[in-house]
């Protein structure tokens, strides 16, 4: 929007005195967006097939694979004037087939059995090489781990055990309270001399699924093991191990397999008076190694496509073009994202707008932006239209990391793109996040279908009122 | 509120000028209240003692008299200044043990066999007395069947397939607009002859379950059997059906078994001020015999107890009188809610205020006011207060069932009664509604647990700011 953001702006005032007398034509329109897809919205039963029919879809694997695959004809099927796929390479991360963690229940040579825990690594972990067995350190987080000596935690496996914060509201704030423990902790805890760490499950559910998701090492330590394991056996854990020590195992033989090429799917449906304007749509297609990648973000990315099949089936002409985008690689490396955002500079493409959703398909809520405070309030402006639909959250926010890459700002190539992330109900979301139980059956259709309802809405609005 | 209530309003210019100097105290009372509910808040175990230790609660039944003794020990545990029974006469409607609904699948000889639909007697319906076989007739709701002629429909089993509107963004409204058949159908259905009906399932979601719940019969007809079958066997029976002659066969031998005492079971706490004015909070204990109870109402009536908590765990003292009640009997007569408006009237108590859940346990949106358009602004201006918290929603509404013979208004007894019901997003809701889905795994507790803290936060403001 380097030209149309600007001029966006400048409408406000004209909205301001026009807008009652357009909302009425745009209300209508949104209404027949929102009959749709709560009638006949395609999202749910294409979501279905990706989860039942490919299930999970970890980068480089042969799930990710045939879902480049689905993507393509999906968006062939939704009626894009376009379908093509942009090469991404990506890291090839392998769970291997064994993960374990287990607590010693006596002291050696007293011939008590060992306690299973409910456990999984890390992605990007590196294997235990056989067995590890080692004390156990239980801290509250890296802050904790740093004020011990490295003496103390020489040889030891650290077990971070800090919760996300339950009083938070938004799950996601909770969650990014958290989650330093389990991406950085590894790296921080190899820096003292530990030789492996177990990371408490990043979920406000109590329960016996282990949560997995990404972890990284920075170049300069010795690459030691991270496992997840759930929260109910953290809670026994801390318990457990209150005053006394405890030797646990870790087995695990996952690994980095090296890189490999895979692909963003991308469909388009051209603008009609400045295709060369580009309104990016998307979710990312990979998911983590566990359950169907149903929210995290299966959702996303049938949403994003739902809003084509919208616009086509409803005969609601963009100006601009819309880019439906399903991302590779958002979980290990965002390799999709970046190449994508590369490509967009190289060609100097023109981005006036970029949506992602990548919070689960739970009831949307609204928006969150990336924008100054007179974005804000412009698509805030637009509350009036979108609240009979639920939508009341327009606030000032973190879009999203697949179009995370595209940044804004005076350094950047796309000075002035506007980037919203859909905003759903968080609550239930990190219950099933990175975990086995992130399936179909946690997705209510008519929720999906709200959030892609949202999206078509408020894209028909940007596109209309900037200029 | 005859006193009150009407100084309440005059105190708006008021509080126009200090609300923000008071502001900052009631905000951090509201996080006292969400930061106590979020990490120890009790209503979800509590829910769960109550599905999983009784379950289901017909009126009249073994569980609805163990929930009044649940109730009692609940409300006490939870520090109730007093506790007490009302009692209240309850209508018994009791199941039994057979309810089919088949399809013959040939013509009569042919030798084809029977499909048995997912199916479930409603409740206060007459059984079949042994097996009703007759020709269905397909009607898309009550207005469609008057259309019909008696010749028509003697003798015939309805069959009434309206679906609930998905396109309704508010699931209850879309309730709302289909529940006639259930209720009304077999009334109007027997007027004209036929000897039974039977009436897809009141929910959006399909699926195989049945969904039960009230219908009664107008004194002047003869009493036929009324049926509900699942979403899948409704959609299915309308293709088999589609331009040929459909026999089915009913089968119930569910039977009115006459009145029984149960109770109303109420908690109070006291206010320092003006203990005479009450302030109830409040759902319904009963519960249809299917599933648990879960939503509905077990989470209405654990949210009303966890308000008592709330305010007695953080030293909230209200200046009037909080008065839990768990009322008996909403779903099929509502002999709690009205035997308690008796009360009221007889004692002529004054009640200035009245909160109900009863719309599921999910994450709370707001309320909705039965109010004059000055009360809704009112309650809105608490916005800034509860926005942090997802609570967006003020707006005229209906209140509650079990509240709803408290009635406001110049002829009832308590004219300026402010009444409230709690909006939670509704999308899930009628997925569980009447059947065996609804139970303890379909609530989540931070949604539930944010459900009571709305409820406190909104009964301590308007304690606080009414005069």
């Amino acid at each position: 929007m380097r030209k149309t953001l600007t001029a966006l702006f400048l409408t406000l005032i004209f909205l301001t005195c026009t807008l009652h007398g357009k909302a009425q034509n745009d209300s209508l329109i949104i209404r027949q967006i929102f009959d749709e897809v709560l009638t006949k919205g395609r999202a749910y039963s294409n979501l279905s097939d990706l989860c039942l029919n490919i299930g999970h879809r970890l980068s480089g694997s042969e799930g990710a694979a045939k879902s480049v695959k689905w993507g393509y004809d999906v968006l062939k099927k939704s009626g894009a004037d376009t379908v093509y796929l942009m090469e991404v390479e990506v890291p090839v991360w392998n769970r291997g087939t064994v993960e374990r963690v287990a607590v010693q229940m006596g002291t050696k040579g007293s011939g008590q059995g060992k306690r299973e825990l409910h456990a999984c690594s890390l992605g990007g972990s590196v294997g235990t090489g056989g067995k590890i067995k080692a004390e156990i350190i239980e801290v509250q987080g890296i802050a904790e781990l740093k004020k011990l000596s490295e003496a103390a935690l020489k040889g030891k496996i650290v077990f971070f055990n800090r919760p996300m914060d339950s009083r938070k509201i938004s799950t996601f704030e909770a969650y990014g309270g958290c989650v330093d423990q389990r991406y950085a902790g590894a790296g921080e805890a190899s820096r003292m001399g530990a030789v492996g760490v177990i990371v408490r499950s990043m979920s406000l559910a109590i329960d016996e699924h282990p949560h997995t998701g990404g972890m990284a090492y920075p170049d300069s330590v010795q690459r030691i093991p991270a496992m997840a394991i759930s929260t109910t056996d953290a809670e026994w854990l801390h318990q457990f191990g209150a005053n006394k020590t405890v030797q646990i195992e870790m087995e695990s033989d996952c690994e980095f397999k090296g890189y490999a090429k895979s692909s963003n799917v991308i469909g388009e449906l051209w603008g009609y008076e400045s295709p060369q304007d580009i309104m990016v749509v998307g979710g990312h297609l990979d998911s983590w190694d566990k359950g169907q990648g149903a929210h995290d973000d299966g959702a996303g990315v049938n949403q994003s496509i739902e809003v084509l099949r919208l616009f086509k089936t409803l005969g609601i002409k963009p100006k601009r073009t819309l880019r439906v985008i399903l991302f590779m690689n958002e979980e290990n490396g965002n390799m999709g994202g970046k190449t994508y955002a590369q490509k967009v500079a190289d060609k100097k493409e023109t981005h006036v707008l970029a949506v992602e959703s990548d919070r689960g398909g739970f009831t949307p809520r609204g928006f969150a932006v990336e924008g100054t405070q007179n974005e804000i309030d412009f698509i805030a402006g637009f509350r009036e239209l979108l609240e009979p639909y639920g939508l009341h959250y327009f606030e000032k926010g973190y879009a999203g990391v697949d179009i995370g890459p595209l940044q804004r700002g005076d350094k950047a190539p796309l000075p002035n793109l506007l980037m919203l992330g859909l905003v759903p109900d968080s609550q239930r979301y990190f219950d099933y996040h990175h975990a086995d139980t992130d399936t179909i059956d946690k997705v209510n259709p008519r929720e999906l279908h709200l959030g892609a309802g949202a999206m078509a809405a408020m894209i028909y609005l940007l596109d209309r009122y900037s200029k």
